[in-house]
């Protein structure tokens, strides 16, 4: 049996950096999230679609109760890959720092600045002991006065801002396909035909409309809101 | 003697994640899930159904003592797979959860809600140093605004919905059952009918009335309430 | 020489899961339970009987000082098996919470509800770090509202009741005696012969009156009380 | 080389549990008690013996100045074997038990009572962490309402009566003798001269007057006091 | 398999001593800053030029919104190679520090006195447990009374002055080229031309100019701003 | 190679107990005090000797300013043999406890009592984690109301009073030859005399007046002082 | 390969014993120091040098910039070896002990207790966890009411007065050349030439006067101040 230098005790401790100058803890967290289920978020002048696989192999599951794109303020909205526990846990604080943000300035959270701390939170699990890192990606999309906004961050507490991007098991597939078909002047409505299709096509399932769960900010209303069952039977069709 | 990844240190200290992005030591606590006595949850119109077995094999066992289904509020049960130990703590945690939100809003807690709660306890478990994972799932049934609610939270702190499910050492024979026999539109009795079949042909004894624990709460009443030893006998009659 | 996986770690720090969802520690903690002394519990109509051997080899020990019985509160005895510091410390937390529940709500405390206090404290104690399980099982005994109870709580927390049981060494051989001679309408007077009967059977000592420790609940008056050594006398003669 | 058990890591982390119910830390700190000078604690009707040996080794150390059998409050004493440190670290800890019984209930203190608060205590650094066991015995002997008392407390925090028993690396052979020689009525000058004898005869060293150190509470008196040096050597010559 | 010293544990445990003197985690952290961006920092009599690449691989990512060189007072910018996550935290409390320093003493904070307080933070993270060292370097340039600034802060806490340096994967390189071509006395304008020369040529991709960022303190007006795109499309036709 | 049970990590946790019963990172914490310099303390009824080699080896060494032996109150000296931070700690410590010993009582601490206070904060650094022993023993010695006093306190926390005693390189050499010249009825003359020959002659340097420091402690004035650099020349012509 | 004894784990944990009664952790820091750059302090009647290389390889560092002799007060200077972070907190620390003194008592702090203070903190980091030594040893000089002072302090916490010494990668060779060329009488200027002479004879670089950090304490003024780079440049020149 082969000895990998991550097998000899780098990783046991809490969160330490390996010789080549990596953590490893956070390393193993960003596996957790390419094991999630399949998200995409699109960037269009019109708003943000977030969007998500709901694949679901049980058949007694109560599928339309699992919820996969949250709204964490009214303009603003977020999808995860990874560990389930670790972001509703995220989605609950994000809510709070909104909350807190809307109270304290009487003005809707600026999305990056609400990305950042989040990203903060997840950036000191990697740096105390006593903990581990998050094991979650989020996608968080949002309207503000800069217009459309699309940020994911990561396990290691980094966030980055994007036109597309994916998360989860079809990362890889997705994004090349979003790569090759996603145009800056899209408009909203073609950005949800996209992540639709890009999901269905990267899914090992057959999904149907109960396996997505999407949501959408739209530029002019500045409003979260998630698509319904047969908006998304529609959508499906015309793909 | 061969040595398993798992033997190699990763599951040694508090939490932490392998290499490829599992969390171990929740892992195995899924393993004490499956030891555990099976139980069985099904979501009707007329209700909410919570079954499971008691196999006792010490004959001066007092059986009848033995509560595998409990009440955490009139209108919410709740049956646990597992360690029991853990699961009289969490029990206990949902109890103090739903009276505190009757106390401060006036009104019976929804089920989703108190699940989340419960589940992001689980979660703290989880990711936090000096404590070891909760080996413990729960099925958590109740009646609110939105009607019959059936939801499983396992050691990860994750949750999902369901129309019928199962857990504990019957789960993979119980779930291919119901699978086969659950309708969305059978009435309470049938549901009630439904769980002691399936707990009683996938148990390795010879299950007396004695040996179920059955709880139900009636959709329209919203209350729960533990079936009677003559109540559990009559249906097994019927099977 | 051979490992066991148990010798691989898994038992080494805090009471962590081993792969196949067991807590070493706790496992082990039992063992320490079966190296203890033998004791029985029997529940007749007419009351409780808590009885165990006092197997002393040093022959200058003062055998009549130690006592293996004891009372909790008026209506309430118990008695161990394992590490007898560990049970001292619990039964004095018994007793604690036995008077604080009789200051607060000027009544007795129910038995079981007095047994599940102090399994939360034994599950806390495997759960969190920094501590190890308590190496002692209980059977507590006591006459409430309910009539006569008996209860056995163990190191994991868990805790059942039962008509007659047995801990420590003779565990398994007293069990099978008491399977075949216990019944439910026996009266106390038949209990307690029953019980010095196993115990005396069951050790590989030759054990005389001041050897066994014996207390006893009535039903009637609800008062534990300890048997003197001419009752201990009187009942060996007419085993 | 053979590896043993107790070297494949049960012993290294804090106080935990073996595979076979054990706690190495406290086994180990027996060894230590086993190392200790050898102690006799003899009850006799007209009062306790408390004797030891001092096995000075350098001819320079001041053997008188050494303390081994001490006073914890006016009707009790207590010798030790084991870690000096330790010994005195608990009889610091007896002798403020005492004083606030004293204080708290204007009586002198039961000498059970003492002794179980202070093994207690020694409890308490078997289970927590951050703490090693104490690598000491105690025997403590007094006189209260029910006349003379004897007991010894150990590393692991138990506690028993006894008529007469030592402590310290001449514990077998000393019990054997004390077993053959020692009798309930044995007048107090007989238990003082069965100590002495006792200790005397299992020390490889040619032990003095000033070799022993003796304390003695009188029943009637109820008082504790050190035997002087002539004293000693006339018991000495009695032999 | 060769075990090299870095596998025997002495970087496993919270940071420490290796037998050579050396803090390995420190060591590794350091790894960690080599892998990041090329970033260079250049000193001239006019002001200090802050560049840093943005080698970003993803077509869809929006690099535009990525920000490499920061302001952390009207008088001082930052950049930072290394963890992303680590860096922002950093720039965060050298923020804080100016700010606060402001407010106490109503006037600019001196760049070195920035710098030292930075640098104590990650020297404490060196010495202290339950903690990792920062896997960050930064280059704090700005402007006071003593005219322009640069100091490059490390992982280990130790800090620096230079006229001109680099950090990151073109880190060797980079510095090659500054020794050959800096000069003293050099404008700032022939500043900026070289550091988006040595960037642009030690990068293994075709860096546009939406690939740099770029921050510029002027010595006369002790103000940090950013260069526009247009700004750097001007300077990269320059070179 | 050989492994010793030492070396099977006994000794690598926090101070733990071996099989055998020791501690052994006190045991080591004695092997730091055999390195140290040499020590001598003799008790004389005219008052007490504390003398010290200061062996030093640089040759530019201020050796006249170190100080191996000090004053703890105008009654009490000490001198120590280890780890010279430690025994700073130690001598800082015994000071506080003297001077509050006064301030409270209103009279000079008894030596015996004074040495007590350093041995159990010795005693509580063996036996609580998070901290080492101390590598250091003191002599301690000095006048109070039963006369000369000379107390030696080791790593463990135990503590012993001494005729003559040594401590440190020599001091199995120095111990044979006290034995041999050491009378109880000696002069303090003979006493200072005594302790600069043993010192003198078991060093392998050639030891001059200012590689000595010595304390006195006189009998009848009760007063610590050091002997001068020209007293300390004229003993040690006297030799 | 060979396992040297410091490679089974002494030096593992936090601050601990080898059996051959040595601190690992300390001795390593003691290395750290070794490969500082070299150091050196020369106390004669007219005052006290503090000198210093600064042997910076990369030709943009900004060496002037650099400070190896620091002012602690007025009347006191310091240099180090080994990590320039752990030196920066040691020197903050010893300002604030000497502005401390300074507010309290009215006047300024005498060396030898400003040595002191430092060295009981750095003792502290060897005992307690949770910490590393500090990698670091000072040299402290300075004139208080007895004069010219100079004090070494190490990683244990030791420390020694010197009329001479060295420090860093060039201790060996430049105590040596020390101890051939200082004489007690020199005069300060003599002094400053023999530290400069020997820091440029026992470095591997051509050393500048831009390479050396100089700091003088006259006797007369007590006042600490810097030598200028001119001032340096005459005294290379009377070499």
């Amino acid at each position: 049996m082969a000895f990998s230098p991550a097998m000899m005790g780098y990783d046991r401790a809490l969160t330490v950096f390996s010789p080549d100058g990596r953590l490893y803890q956070v390393q193993y967290a960003f596996e957790a999230v390419k094991q999630g289920w399949s998200t995409v978020g699109i960037k269009t002048p019109g708003g943000v679609v977030l969007a998500a696989e709901k694949a679901v192999t049980k058949s007694l599951m109560d599928v339309v109760s699992i919820e996969k794109v949250s709204m964490i303020d009214t303009h603003i909205g977020v999808t995860f890959a990874g560990f389930g526990g670790d972001g509703r846990v995220l989605i609950e604080y994000a809510r709070q720092i909104a909350v807190s943000h809307r109270l304290t300035y009487g003005e809707p959270i600026p999305i990056e600045y609400l990305t950042k701390q989040v990203s903060d939170l997840k950036q000191a699990y990697t740096q105390h002991g006593g903990v581990r890192p998050f094991g979650v990606s989020l996608l968080i999309g949002g309207i503000d006065s800069s217009g459309p906004q699309l940020f994911k961050t990561d396990p290691a507490g980094q966030y980055f801002g994007y036109f597309a991007t994916s998360m989860g098991r079809g990362e890889a597939q997705i994004e090349e396909k979003l790569e090759k078909n996603y145009r800056k002047d899209m408009s909203l409505e073609e950005g949800i035909l996209l992540a639709l299709k890009v999901l269905k096509e990267s899914s090992d399932q057959d999904l149907k409309a109960q396996n997505f769960d999407v949501g959408i900010i739209l530029a002019e209303k500045k409003e979260f809101r998630k698509l319904t069952l047969p908006e998304i039977e529609d959508y499906l069709k015309k793909i």
